[in-house]
């Protein structure tokens, strides 16, 4: 890469020096504008949608690999326990062990507590910290998550399912709908993954889900002043106002007992949250005070017999592993709607979680995560989950931090943790027989209360006020409308934000840097400067229909105001003579594009200017050309040029030679004669 | 603007000269990056809806003027007449008589032909080509529309008001929702021009209306089969599907009479209408043919009986001019949906088509029509014409552009034209009893023959194959399914493309033009050559959330594939250090995108790299400050250029005046100790 200078001071210099050509020959040398290499439209649509669907480019390790060993990865791909189960060794397995015992002291508590958020029968819970992890086991790629119920899919499920059918009078259809829509669950999750459709996710933005995940918190934790209160009859709604309603309508129902054993607890175990949050070190003491809590206050409610004394309880749960309950799906009947919808719900926002956890954790311990094979993990885990008594599960955020900090390594920790709840579920039932219900609401508060985001939210504020109204729209919407209603009011507004951004893309008037050959927009830069005769605006979005005709009286408007501008100051008539477009910023173009620059140059002409383009990126280029049917258009080097700085030069040269020969100043009394082009009139750029 | 080319050679000399430096001092006079002027966010705001709702500024020429002067320019504003009414003058009006008289030629026999279409009595036609002209007149700002009912708005009134209600049955219901429905589409029209949501017609790009557009062409066609047939019993149906069957199976009804005279004065309307294009100076031909048409066939009609040979006729017309009829408006009552729907889509429709005919005779002869208040006006003209009995009106095509060949020069044409419609209603309409069906039919063909445009249909193929996708999918929407199905399906898709566009936005590989400091794509231009130890990407959308999870996983799968390809052609370690991101097309950020370049730095730290940034545009630069908590980042020059030479040459320079002192060569063990950076190592950009 030989230094030469001769272009560059050659651009430079331009300004000062008058040099005297001919007329059609350009001045500098300036370097042309070419489209990419020609490529069929096959091969475009199969790179596009190769760009879209297979983005991260899966097969690309199956490359010329010998038939074996793609056997061996494609297996590997499927199933990643292949790829990490070989090296296992005796040391990974004591740091798993160690996590796994952990997660699964937080995951049995708050197995049963999701399960009552669920309006499930609490086994339910403990069922779905048992399959569904040893299922993510052989089929997932995250080494730090930490499969199970989640909070906000629970509150999801309970109240979609709610709407329909009660879960007090209709014990067992609810059951069956619960199952059918975690089916439905995880046969949309695996398509989303097998289909490459992930795309759908991203459309939760995070604005969106912090004040979601705040609204829900919210709405979970009202939901616990039942437990928390003692209260017996209460609402089955889940919006704030009817839930605040219920509370103070039943200040009878209010138990003395319940209330103090519940705010115990909750200092207790908001205060072991904080140190756990304070000294990851002291992740222990956090992950191990729900169980301790659940184990004090079942000893406690035995030792006082307090459940005749206004502290309601578990009572007696079933032993056993989980029973199946593929016989139990629904797939027609009048509820289908209802479950495929709750199922579609629940489905993206437990996908959300995980996906989300999954790639925290890997970003921390560099490794990748596979978006796609993950959503098909967990998918497939929710599919076996419902026939086997389980509702819909994730990756955790809450559990899979203690997880990470409690060292785990790979996902034989998660085997762990289900080998314990397997322990607990065939011999330690008996147990939770008088834990009392109290307990259950303050470990689902504080589970929830990490999920209200403050920093964040303020985060989002400073940046993006614009986020931050579709973050308090989520917000509000979920506590006042509903779970469903919130989210999908937040993203439609997320998107409509979007369309609006394309309908009405900026331009900007470009001005020199002074002694470069740099343009910048002159309101960011306060030392750009304008260049005389030159009005050079930058079009900084795509073209396409919904928005060229705003580009069109935009630019129109642009050139006006600058030739009156000028003419104010100026006291006579505007010297203006070329528009330059930079198309620098301009990714793609439809139809309307090539006729917008169509339109806009005969308009342009018509008050007596020249319209020139400069560095139309691929795409564009291309469709320019095939959209110039006099075919002559592109070969002229004066309507086209690669950067800014060379098409001010160039065409500053011409008009020089020009002016020296035939007008004696910069006026070139255009209003005269408004068609005068200087060298072809006739033969227009497009 | 003195030139200064030390700057310039300095970043061209670079590759070849080794300066020794001091290690944290940059090298080359570099430029700094500055954010935009501190604006309030009410003022952005303000900013924002600005350029969304008002981009042409309509107040600007209120500015400064004595309050005199603006109290008649608002009256001029709001009606146009008194613009150029006070300098009419004898000489416009001649020409405008000529045209006038010209277009009412043709918006007699249309006027009756298009009622028919949409299943009114044909006398309707007819008064809705008195009364809305001269409102037109009064408000509207085109000079060369020429205004009256249309053939696809026709259409899809009939077609949609159908679905409910039978026109043979319940002639007077299905008249008072066909006036209420106008009412409806002028009251949508007149809103969206005053509330400046103009922006809802871009959305119908000009692919869809080409492919809606033949669509229709082929389903009124079909329509006329009837007439031009003598069909008496025909399928209510519109789809190509039903209308054959139904021809095909009545072969019986066939009339002979009807077929010859139907064959005859269609192939010569085909034959003026052929000479009219070919030659525009005698566009009279054209324009007058159909009139003469109607008369001839009467005459023939008359003398011969023909009515009682298979011919049927419009039959007795009543005399005098528009009823009122704002009593027959349903604004309550089980119709209203549809109603209101039907208003919705016609007024779009008619919009659009209005909207589009103006901006093309305006550019044609160099004047503005103001979009908004082309809304305005067409919408008080469609609610004054549903209480006079009119019904959905609009400027249409074919006879504005007789009504511009034949030299009208303002609005007055449109007077004459109502003038000699008014004649005809209060003394010819006798005439009209013997007019045979027949010949309507064969006015409307002729008429919608004209949008089916092939050429234009090629053309869309020619520059962009999803573009022509949405037209296809239009056109056999509307001839299958229904033409408001074949409406929406286009128009689902096409922002459903623009979805897909910014999810996967581009990102590209620039290279140095050998010579230059400028960088290009190096699919683009073969000669744009990589700069060792650089990885060069431009990402050329806006970062939203969208896809900023994408552009993550894609910039990581750029560095991956880069380094492996270097390495496999080396053989050895790669020896990339820096990735530099032009941000030059990224017009607009949002919380996402500063968490995708904080989490991208990261990143590409963790594999021993450094993330520089290149020309952050306004917004961005100011969101990137905003997101930056430590702030002590943006005063680092070394991650935060302006342009991409200027980031090379002072890396570069750094880097060797580093290597001089600490390494021997360019490979810096970055493997060894992966988390080295030259200078601060501690210190991150982001």
């Amino acid at each position: 890469m030989e230094p030469t200078t001769t272009n560059m001071s050659n651009t430079n210099n331009m300004h000062s020096q008058t040099q005297s050509h001919e007329c059609v020959e350009i001045a500098m040398e300036v370097h042309k504008v070419v489209p990419p290499p020609h490529r069929s439209t096959l091969k475009k649509l199969k790179a596009r949608l190769k760009e879209t669907f297979f983005p991260d480019d899966p097969l690309r390790q199956f490359k010329g690999q010998p038939l074996k060993q793609k056997f061996i990865l494609g297996a590997q791909y499927i199933f990643p326990i292949l790829e990490w189960g070989p090296n296992y060794s005796f040391k990974l397995l004591k740091s798993d062990i160690v996590s796994g015992l952990t997660i699964a002291s937080l995951a049995i508590p708050q197995g049963i507590s999701y399960a009552k958020l669920a309006n499930l029968p609490p086994i339910v819970g403990l069922y779905s910290s048992f399959v569904p992890p040893l299922v993510y086991a052989v089929l997932g790629s995250s080494r730090d998550l930490a499969v199970g119920p989640v909070s906000i899919a629970s509150l999801v499920l309970g109240s979609m399912l709610r709407q329909e059918v009660s879960p007090a009078n209709d014990t067992v259809l609810f059951l069956q709908l619960a199952f059918s829509s975690t089916f439905f669950a995880g046969l949309f999750q695996a398509s989303l993954g097998i289909l490459r459709l992930g795309i759908i996710i991203d459309f939760l933005s995070k604005a969106t889900l912090i004040g979601f995940m705040a609204g829900a918190a919210i709405i979970v934790s009202l939901q616990q002043l039942k437990a928390l209160l003692g209260i017996t009859h209460f609402t089955p709604q889940m919006g704030l106002v009817p839930v605040l309603s219920s509370v103070f309508h039943h200040t009878n129902e209010w138990s003395w007992q319940a209330i103090l054993m519940g705010v115990c607890f909750l200092v207790l175990l908001l205060f072991t949250r904080h140190i756990g949050i304070k000294k990851p070190k002291l992740f222990w003491v956090s992950a191990g005070a729900p169980l301790v809590s659940v184990i004090l206050s079942t000893l406690l409610v035995f030792a006082f017999k307090a459940q005749h004394h206004g502290i309601s309880v578990i009572g007696k749960l079933q032993e056993g592993l989980n029973p199946p309950s593929w016989n139990m799906l629904h797939f027609h009947g009048s509820h289908l709607g209802l479950v495929m919808k709750t199922g579609l719900i629940t489905g993206i926002l437990s996908l959300t979680e995980g996906i989300a956890v999954g790639r925290t954790f890997a970003a921390l311990k560099n490794y990748q995560v596979d978006g796609n094979k993950e959503m098909i993990a967990i998918g497939l885990m929710n599919m076996v989950g419902s026939s086997t008594s389980c509702y819909v599960t994730t990756g955790a955020f809450s559990r899979s931090a203690v997880n990470h900090n409690a060292g785990a390594k790979t996902a034989v920790s998660n085997i762990v943790m289900a080998v314990t709840v397997m322990v607990t579920l065939l011999f330690l039932m008996p147990l939770f027989q008088y834990t009392p219900n109290v307990i259950l609401g303050a470990i689902i508060v504080t589970a929830v209360v990490g999920l209200i985001d403050i920093p964040a939210a303020y985060h989002v504020w400073k940046i993006d006020k614009f986020d931050f109204l579709v973050l308090l729209c989520a917000f509000l919407g979920v506590i006042f409308i509903s779970v469903q209603g919130g989210l999908a009011i937040a993203v439609s507004i997320s998107i409509f934000k979007i369309l609006m951004q394309i309908t009405r893309p900026k331009t900007v008037m470009l001005g020199n840097i002074p002694g470069t050959d740099i343009y910048r927009n002159i309101r960011q830069y306060k030392e750009a400067a304008r260049i005389p005769g030159f009005l050079i605006l930058s079009i900084e979005a795509s073209i396409n229909f919904a928005n060229s005709s705003y580009l069109n009286e935009r630019i129109l408007r642009w050139i006006e105001d600058y030739e009156a501008e000028e003419e104010e100051q100026t006291k006579k008539q505007s010297g203006l003579r070329f528009v330059i477009l930079d198309l620098s910023a301009v990714s793609a173009m439809d139809t309307s594009g090539v006729s917008l620059l169509k339109d806009l140059r005969k308009a342009v002409e018509n008050k007596g200017l020249e319209l020139v383009l400069v560095n139309p990126l691929g795409e564009v280029m291309e469709k320019l050309q095939r959209g110039d049917e006099a075919h002559d258009v592109f070969s002229r080097p004066d309507c086209l040029f690669l950067t800014v700085g060379e098409a001010v030069a160039s065409l500053l040269s011409t008009v020089k030679a020009q002016s020296s020969s035939h007008v004696s100043n910069m006026e070139f009394n255009r209003r005269v004669s408004p068609k005068s082009s200087f060298c072809e009139p006739e033969v227009s750029c497009l």
